[in-house]
């Protein structure tokens, strides 16, 4: 059974999906192109290990190939990175994407658990949070950043200060930057050579390809290393692979999509923000957590479903409940619709 | 580091790849038109576990869909398997594809052999074989049924009589059924619900579609369900899952297939019979094993190469050597040059 976001029921292209982190504007024109030019390489075994798109992401990101992974979306490389690390204690950043903690319940680890605040909207407390580490002294520190589900990011030089001031523990962090294409916010790869951390990166929502199925991984050359070690031959299909340099070398693609996001997130947000029956925090991802003052979520999406309209529930994210929703940013007649049928519901249900 | 078939090099489109066991015959153009079409399907999450494909797949074979789980290709199904079950001994009938040990060496389990004869043509010898099974007491044994490289079978029967005289060891048999639509033997499936079976099945060898990535297991509910427990969401890509029911309704295709290779085989094995310095044995596969009588498997893959011919050389099977090559069924143009190549490269060797 699905527990994420994403609609499947019988309406499936009718329904307005805002439960799926997926830039609405699709992949571009020439990447369809190049799949349809591209279709007979699936009568041959993708590269093992993707060698070719390897190398060509080392150079986009001025790395050496042998400081990255790819993977069968992101999600491969989350559950390999558990296993090859199988690390006794974990501690993860919540309330974030449930499957760091699924794959680290697999490896059997101890999982440990900081949970931002609320009151705080969900930023993390550093100095708190190293008393944690320092307390747990954790193998693995799982960060998602932007995080899913509440948008909250942490900059790069704290990140470096959390390194520097827990040198002594020893432990990687885990750095989920799925969603750092959607903003400005700079990355932590340049921080790879100096720390134990593994970045994970995510080609799905950005341009728009989560049926092809293409992530990968950074990290120093060590980790990376233990991390094949482990990897299961031919994950990666040969469109995705062959979708790499396309994606990479579209510039053009990525201008426009960061200028629409600019636009249409600033107008949900503050449409949301008008709703008087629902808080709304701001994110650097391309959603928004938003939390119902007097209504419940599940009922809420079943209402919003007659309308045609799909959102996320959050009562799955520890310290969520289900007074809280995740709404992605999608187009301008999408949001207005959304905004209208939240207005009308919400209204009604005091 | 590609210890399997499959040329990547320079002259990928000119070489003559009778290292791969892919039906060279190449996808089934409606195949072709069906994922032109479905292009589109790229922007959404595939469903997290392939359900429509799975209950497609399960009419297709008369089963119930909980007795079936999909893959990223079969590959993903045997290292699940070997997770979900951890088992602490293994027994894997040898010399057989290698995936199998890295698996179960990854599950850090004891993994012992049974290695078949070649003064038997590598057939099984059953008797021996339960002697080992109640010998060692293994919680799996593992069977490639046809067996890659061999192209030896074991009768559906065979296999229930095994299966019978060791009910006492509870040991659960995985077969590998990659090959057997290459082949007019029954399948092992109809013993799912009255023993401890889990059968592999691959789209990737007859539908000719290794860059897909398309594999299904099949087992008694209780052994998917253990799968499902440690199974990995979105392993696989829209456009795999979207090809399933084109696949299993292009009956047309799949008879064209047979018809093919039936006459091609029989070719390819009277041609390599008549080599006088090779002795090749016989398949249920789409493929055969040889051995070379005076020559070294890695030299005879260099000089083939300037031919523009790749050969699997197969001295990472256990108990095999040097000697040994695989060689797969190709176009009768192709094989007449391998053939002309073989005869012209081995008598010059002597």
């Amino acid at each position: 059974m699905n527990k994420h976001g994403g609609y499947f029921g019988e309406n499936t292209k009718e329904v307005m999906d805002f439960s799926v982190n997926v830039n609405p504007l699709g992949p571009s024109e020439k990447l369809i192109k190049e799949l349809k030019d591209k279709l007979n390489t699936i009568i041959r075994y993708p590269e093992i290990d993707g060698e070719t798109s390897k190398n060509i992401l080392a150079e986009y990101l001025s790395i050496h190939p042998e400081e990255i992974i790819l993977g069968n979306g992101a999600t491969e490389l989350i559950y390999l990175f558990a296993r090859a690390l199988k690390p006794k204690k974990v501690l993860i950043i919540e309330p974030t994407f449930t499957e760091y903690r699924r794959a680290f319940e697999m490896t059997e680890s101890d999982i440990y658990s900081y949970i931002s605040r609320e009151t705080n909207d969900f930023c993390w407390h550093k100095e708190e949070l190293l008393k944690e580490i320092r307390k747990i002294k954790p193998e693995v520190i799982v960060l998602c950043n932007p995080n899913n589900p509440t948008g909250v990011f942490m900059d790069k030089s704290e990140i470096e200060n959390i390194l520097i001031k827990m040198e002594d523990i020893k432990a990687t962090i885990f750095i989920d930057e799925s969603f750092i294409d959607f903003t400005d916010k700079e990355s932590s790869i340049s921080l790879i050579r100096e720390y134990p951390i593994y970045i994970l990166r995510s080609m799905t929502k950005f341009y728009a390809i989560p049926g092809l199925r293409l992530g990968y991984g950074i990290g120093n050359k060590n980790i990376i290393s233990r991390l094949n070690e482990m990897k299961e031959p031919w994950t990666l299909n040969a469109l995705a692979l062959g979708s790499t340099p396309k994606l990479l070398e579209d510039k053009e693609y990525r201008k426009e999509v960061m200028n629409w996001y600019t636009r249409e997130k600033e107008f949900l947000y503050k449409e949301l923000k008008g709703i008087r029956y629902l808080d709304v925090f701001s994110s650097e991802g391309n959603f928004f957590l938003c939390k119902l003052k007097k209504s419940n979520a599940k009922e809420l999406k079943t209402r919003l479903l007659k309308e045609n309209i799909n959102i996320r529930t959050c009562e799955d994210f520890l310290s969520l409940d289900d007074r809280y929703i995740r709404l992605a940013v999608r187009s301008r007649e999408d949001n207005i619709k959304l905004i209208t049928a939240l207005k009308e519901i919400l209204i009604n249900e005091i």
